[in-house]
């Protein structure tokens, strides 16, 4: 739990403060990075259900769930700059405005899905399906909070 | 090393079985997961690069050197599942025929991947910036003998 924390409170620095490494990718790049990670943490999401729903192989759910949580914790606030509010050259992005305005509210499901993210990871480690079922659960609600409030269909 | 090198065979053996889980994902997604893996893993390096050109954040550095890890430990041999090995849809592919008929010498730079990456969150989360940048040097020479090898220009 404590590390979990760590790691939540890491997101939400990375969330708040363009640092000096981001802040030269193009804005055009932040919105490509970030829907790759989104995009291969759906990879392993998808696989961790398929485990759910069929024959359970502990380390493919382990290895998806340390993906979905590197991912997590790597400081993905820093791919939404300035200027990446909206369309840039081929990247489409759905974010809302609201996104970039409700500081509170994103922080909010920003340390929800870290630690969710995080906590998937430790149960996954033990092998335990029935609480990794749980833990999945609990982490796809996190995903879909930020989706109905931040993002456009 | 132990944990190391039981995350390399993991990962060969999501390179060689596709899985029951991976055979439910498309050839286009299945190609489109995988960039988006390689991309996202090209923003962590990035970071670390900057990080050890610039003034070095440890906590930067130990997040992207384990999204990186947890990416290349998710058994993205899947990924390149039949009906794979040219453009499919909407997604460019720049694989070369050679990576699907080359099982030795691709087995080979996917182990030597793994470890490597392996090794960089580990020496990273100790935090000290001449030996991540001996990591970090080793395993960007993983990438580019794959690259040279199976990546079309």
């Amino acid at each position: 739990m404590k590390k979990s924390l760590a790691h939540a409170a890491f997101g939400i620095l990375a969330l708040a403060l363009a640092t000096t490494a981001s802040a030269q990718v193009k804005p055009e790049d932040q919105i490509k990075y970030r829907k790759a990670g989104y995009s291969f943490m759906s990879w392993n999401m998808g696989k961790i259900k398929t485990n759910l729903d069929g024959s359970y192989n502990k380390d493919q759910v382990a290895a998806a769930a340390n993906a979905i949580a590197g991912i997590a914790n790597s400081g993905m606030g820093a791919l939404y700059g300035p200027g990446t509010e909206k369309d840039v050259g081929a990247q489409k992005t759905r974010v809302k405005p609201e996104f970039f305005s409700d500081k509170e509210g994103v922080t909010k499901v920003a340390i929800d899905f870290n630690k969710a993210a995080n906590n998937l990871a430790k149960v996954a480690a033990d092998g335990d399906a029935a609480a990794v079922k749980v833990a999945f659960g609990d982490l796809g609600k996190t995903c879909k909070a930020c989706h109905d409030q931040y993002r456009a269909e």
